[in-house]
């Protein structure tokens, strides 16, 4: 031990050579200081990629996510589903060897879809696939059968306003981003209720389907009467789409059993290794463990949520311990607007300058390319000498921007973040639809992405100095 | 009129110049002549792609398409949206003022999927998307219950025999290819009967999957027991694989009230333009008019019998009428293994020596390529020489073997058959599924497939010689 802290601390004395000490007696480190620090990881990053991507650990994010996707299925905030999710990660967690695995609890919205179908009755029977919005009210036991208006914008709506009156809307917007589009999914039954319509269905925001409706969280306004909304098919959008411009007739009949039941309990999940020189310290890596109530939740956000646990698992199996502590948090309630993360925030936000860095990844574990990063222009530089560490898998970009429901609350308040970027080509071909399974996950894309979340995370929780913000 | 016969005539002079008469008095053909005679069709050519890709003819086989399968939907042999197609064509086809519009009548099968659904019971509660396979026998009222094995081939199946009596087999063989996989579809049913197994379910014939079952024909085995089969997604096939592989017992419930009823009477829909100058020669252009019960048989086959039709349209539009008759046939009961085609054949087989050659689109109208030719090698070289007409849409290959179940019966007795090549890249994502619909179409492919269609059976109706066999 002795020789061995003597070589570093010969191997220091180039670095420090000249230098005016500042008044706590350090001296004040340059960038090209801190670039020498993360190039020291060198060994260390190859070390973590060797055993995600090639060694022990290989596929092993994969095999678990299979493994809970398979046993749990989907896991919607508020059902019996998401609280055995909860519990088998607290076994897992524990089991894994991590530290202070614990649950926080939350309030989480409890919404479910109940039965629904949908038929077009006119001009020809056809059985329309619908998957209910969450938060949606549910129809009147008989359901509702009404003439439809089919628009292509909240513009056309407006214009046509009149003709709306007693109608089922449907929009037809073609998908542009799902940034762009999914407005027509929140704020649908808004504007169509505000015109007076009975009912929304809404063209899913989905990129490529097969006949597959995709759901998500949608938004009621006070003092605007709250109506049925639904998502149907790309398919079927534009088939009455084409229908209505031919000026046929279509009436649809449609029965949604859906119910808000009042907040139901939840938890976020928690594992940690510990720091071992600033354990107040905090570098927060997450994915969220709730899903939609379709497919099986393995993309989102299984992928996310395995990913972080991996990092836990495979900083901990190479007998590593940073300097601050590397905190995992499974959010819940992140599908109904990021409850669970929100109510993590306000617990801990008296804590904020003791995080140095929130990552959440939830856009995929699909071929990583890199970081979206938010944060001041030193932490960024700082960060992209990082990811020149994962040099060896060819995954080195930093992007403009983290994304993450559930670690906005940080961000805001100047917690610099990270998200994991990927290959997004076909992630909203199954966001939120049946499609969302275990199919899509591809073991090696999962190893990439969890040497890159490990590497990151592992060496901004071990650097002497916090990320400046 | 006479001066341009002068001109046609002084224009041949070269190509007969010093050669020997032959027996019935006229100038035996060299290839040369045969290609010169088919260079004589380039201005005819463009003038077809002109109007199908730029004129006044764009986009017409996907639009009307488009408004019958919204009008019609899918329409199974045996059902009465078939007869509701078949009428329909009826009309629309003496409404673009074809000639010799009539319907041949033939029996078909008649098989209704009734109500089918299956559910997952252990280890969890999923609900597991199937459709029945085309002649399968319902469940009893009250359903199956039954433990599963899952196999990966028939291989491991008869390995697995004594592990099978009493069970379900899932079958989770990926796809390779249709030809290759389609037999755990059409035999699956059989081959687990035969072992002692009480149903069926197999992983959907499908290169790509949003967790959508793919259907189709199944063909049960005299002195087999006939158990119930239907197609499962990729993913529950999948899934089921891997609890299967973890030790896990899995047992499904499944009720499908699938019926065979007697033969029903339909109809060959056939549309002529009579031939100018040998009009009981035939050029038979081709598609089928049934699909399966889902989505709206846009794909297959509305596309190869509305390029069809659009070839007659387009060869009317111009004012042309070539030498043969060329006669449009819009197959029925196809899906069931060419019915109507058989029925077509053993009515018009005596009259074989004057079916010049049968073309069928039923492979997509996506991006096309070329041509699929079955034929001798001189009438191979003839088709190689017309595809250079289509120079101009660079769409100039030719294949070996034109592939089309309704004019195998043809070909196997030597009549020469084509059949339209194109981008099959995502043909069987929406095969036989709920996905086959109109969105899958692009007018502008459509328009580039019709041009194909419309350049090759004009030339070879009008060229002076039927094409050598």
């Amino acid at each position: 031990m002795k020789c061995v802290f003597l070589i570093f601390f010969i191997n220091l004395l180039p670095l420090y050579a000249g230098k005016s000490l500042t008044r706590d007696g350090s001296y004040p480190r340059t960038f090209e200081d801190i670039k020498n620090e993360i190039a020291g990881y060198s060994d260390i990053a190859k070390a973590i990629i060797n055993l995600a991507v090639h060694g022990k650990a290989q596929n092993r994010s994969y095999e678990r996510l299979a493994v809970f996707a398979d046993t749990i299925g989907p896991r919607l905030s508020g059902m019996k589903n998401l609280d055995a999710a909860i519990k088998y990660m607290f076994s897992a967690l524990r089991e894994d060897g991590l530290e202070n695995v614990h649950l926080e609890p939350v309030k989480v919205p409890h919404w479910e879809r109940g039965e629904e179908f949908a038929m077009m009755l006119e001009p020809r029977n056809h059985s329309i696939a619908i998957l209910g919005l969450g938060s949606s009210v549910g129809t009147r036991p008989e359901g509702i059968t009404a003439e439809v208006i089919v628009v292509v914008s909240f513009d056309e709506l407006h214009k046509r306003a009149q003709e709306a009156k007693g109608k089922i809307v449907v929009y037809n917007k073609p998908f542009i981003s799902y940034g762009e589009t999914v407005r027509y999914r929140s704020q649908g039954a808004v504007e169509a209720a505000k015109v007076g319509a009975v009912a929304s269905l809404i063209r899913s925001i989905a990129s490529f389907s097969i006949q597959s409706p995709h759901t998500g969280w949608q938004n009621y306004q006070p003092g605007v009467p709250r109506i049925p909304t639904a998502c149907i098919s790309v398919e079927d959008a534009e088939m009455m789409s084409r229908m209505s411009l031919r000026g046929i007739k279509i009436i649809v009949h449609m029965k949604m059993g859906a119910k808000t039941y009042p907040d139901a309990p939840s938890f976020n999940t928690v594992a940690e290794i510990v720091g071992s020189k600033y354990p107040e310290q905090i570098v927060l890596v997450s994915g969220h463990l709730d899903s939609w109530d379709v497919g099986q939740g393995a993309m989102d956000d299984g992928g996310g949520a395995f990913i972080s646990w991996e990092a836990l698992s495979l900083i901990k199996d190479l007998g590593l311990r940073p300097k601050r502590t590397l905190r995992l948090v499974l959010w819940t309630g992140e599908e109904q607007g990021g409850i669970g993360a929100e109510q993590y925030y306000q617990l801990h936000k008296e804590n904020i300058s003791n995080f140095d860095i929130v990552m959440e990844s939830d856009e995929g574990t699909f071929q990583p390319s890199g970081l979206g990063f938010t944060g001041n222009a030193k932490a960024r530089e700082i960060v992209k000498e990082i990811m020149t560490l994962l040099q060896p898998i060819n995954v080195t970009d930093v992007y403009d921007d983290a994304d993450g429901t559930d670690i906005d609350f940080w961000m805001r308040d100047g917690v610099p973040g990270a998200s994991l970027r990927d290959d997004l080509s076909k992630y909203f071909w199954f966001h939120h639809s049946q499609g969302d399974t275990m199919t899509v996950q591809d073991p090696n894309q999962m190893n990439l992405c969890a040497a890159v979340w490990t590497v990151v995370s592992y060496v901004i929780a071990d650097m002497e100095e916090m990320l400046p913000r």
